[in-house]
């Protein structure tokens, strides 16, 4: 077989402010490759079929710093982010040929790897789409499952839980596992497009706050017992002022200021101390150990069943992830953002 | 018996910035009480002996707001706190003659009680000063007990705490239940007096904040597991910069903001997520029901034994109440300040 192109992304440049498609990513196609003979010592050779564009990634287009907890991307390497791929030869004898494979991943149409270190064979008996992997049944999904489980303690029946950016895989799994757990609630995003899709999961009262203050929302629909915050700033501020006593705020990320260079202070902390409020900070890795097994029995079969939807905004082929991370970081997608390399 | 002088301190006007001694509260030497006459209507008299003055008499020093958890002072009413007081005569079939009561009291020499609602009755086998019971015994004492036990969960050997304003009643015993935890202990205080009796009870790392600065004492000692605050502000955010992946906050006061009429902005909140940290913020009330049976049990044989110390900064007489909530407020008292009101 002749060799065929083998497209990737390369990071260029750190950037100040918001990544620039084609400066701070660069897709570059000079590089081929001969599926047939392009040599595995023992390994595998993958065909990428869907990549994950996170607000994570942001984080990881910066020098080191002490706030970090993922390594930043090397300039000049090719980046990686979680995908599914298809096993095309293997000399691996963990590895069958066409198991789908799921972890981090360079943004590359095809790949070598040695073996499955920070690598699972994925099983999917419900013959879901490749790309839930990398949604609601992925990284995202595990970060709001786990989470949840492990920090919305003492949920209750009649609780209240507030969910900024609630149309992402991470809050619109959040939203879902909340209405289960009987609690009311509120969820916040950046357009009408991502409300009605809040409202299409159920939840009671969703809104675009860059058209309603979040603040006034919560002063009529709150007070809140539980924040779920994906974004900080100003809007983790008024969930504090709108949080009730023994409240409990779940700290997944901080977009507000992934793009600005410097966090946003919090002036109204204090109320820490009189409202007995508990601030959980998470990485998901860490809580894996724990709930990975419950996760993997609980998700699936509600997703598989319809009971858990999600939503996914398709960007096709490598060329598109520059102008997808940009998307994500300026909340213009209008769900979860795949990548979508190629087809089986 | 002649009527006596019954000396009472009123609130009398909402401070701005720091209380003023003889303005925000009043010594009134206007009233007598003739303790042999006094309808007791069922109840009892007591004859107040030592009153507590604490950091979060600030807050009740203010209009009702949404942050506060002790409910205001009122204009031109008898300031309660803290305080023991022994019962010169009884009608209450629960209450002798000769008994200690803890609890708020007013700011009064004598005062006559209906019932032991918010009151207890003391006992104190091992003859501890009274004063004790206001301090390491009392109200501060439980404060930190409870949450230590409630919240430094994980607590090991090995592990490292930053104590701040660790020569109070709060801090000091928080110093020693970590040192009998086995951890290592960093402590900040604002005068070399204060310094030297963290020392004396253990403190491994002891240094005066007005001289040497927190940042650096943490770079060099640190990192830390766990951060006892009682001041907020600064010395926060420099225990954010200092702290371990999964570090603990115990938020237990904010003095720095207290007279300021605002809260301190914290810059650096967004670590709370790379660091896995958690923040617990907390009113010793809310904790009470679960930890008081084990703190009576634990700390007054570890008092009495000498395991356990504490250092009390005596003032005399209602007289001083003034000054002595300003010196709690500005730092400048050099222990836990004791209102000594009268002999037995």
């Amino acid at each position: 077989m002749a060799p065929l192109t083998n497209g990737r992304v390369f990071f260029n440049a750190y950037p100040e402010g918001y990544p620039v498609p084609g400066k701070t990513t660069v897709y570059d196609a000079t590089e081929t490759i001969d599926l047939d003979t392009v040599p595995l010592n023992g390994g595998f050779l993958l065909k990428t079929l869907e990549l994950s564009i996170d607000p994570y990634m942001r984080g990881r287009m910066r020098p080191l710093n002490k706030t970090m907890y993922a390594a930043p991307y090397e300039i000049g390497q090719v980046i990686p982010s979680f995908g599914v791929g298809v096993v095309l030869r293997s000399e691996n004898s963990k590895v069958k040929v066409g198991n789908h494979i799921y972890g981090l991943l360079e943004h590359r149409q095809y790949v070598v790897r040695k073996d499955l270190e920070g690598l699972q064979v994925l099983v999917n008996p419900s013959n879901l789409p490749w790309s839930a992997f990398i949604g609601v049944l992925g990284m995202p999904g595990r970060t709001a499952f786990m989470a949840w489980k492990e920090y919305s303690s003492g949920r209750r029946c009649g609780e209240t839980v507030f969910v900024s950016a609630g149309a992402g895989p991470v809050g619109s799994l959040v939203i879902q596992l909340a209405k289960l757990d009987g609690l009311k609630v509120i969820a916040s995003a950046g357009s009408d497009e991502k409300v009605q899709f809040m409202k299409d999961i159920g939840t009671d009262v969703a809104f675009n706050y860059k058209t309603t203050k979040t603040a006034d929302v919560l002063e009529k629909e709150g007070p809140i017992d539980i924040y779920w915050d994906n974004v900080g700033g100003e809007t983790l501020e008024a969930a504090i002022d709108a949080s009730r006593i023994n409240a409990r705020f779940i700290e997944c990320g901080m977009i507000s200021a992934y793009n600005s260079g410097h966090t946003f202070p919090i002036h109204n902390f204090g109320q820490i101390i009189g409202k007995s409020l508990t601030f959980h900070g998470f990485i998901v890795d860490r809580l894996r150990e724990k709930w990975e097994e419950e996760f993997y029995k609980t998700v699936p079969p509600l997703v598989a069943s319809g009971q858990i939807k999600f939503k996914e905004d398709m960007y096709n082929g490598l060329e598109s992830v520059g102008d997808a991370i940009l998307a994500v970081q300026k909340g213009t997608n209008k769900a979860k953002v795949v990548i979508h390399v190629a087809d089986e």
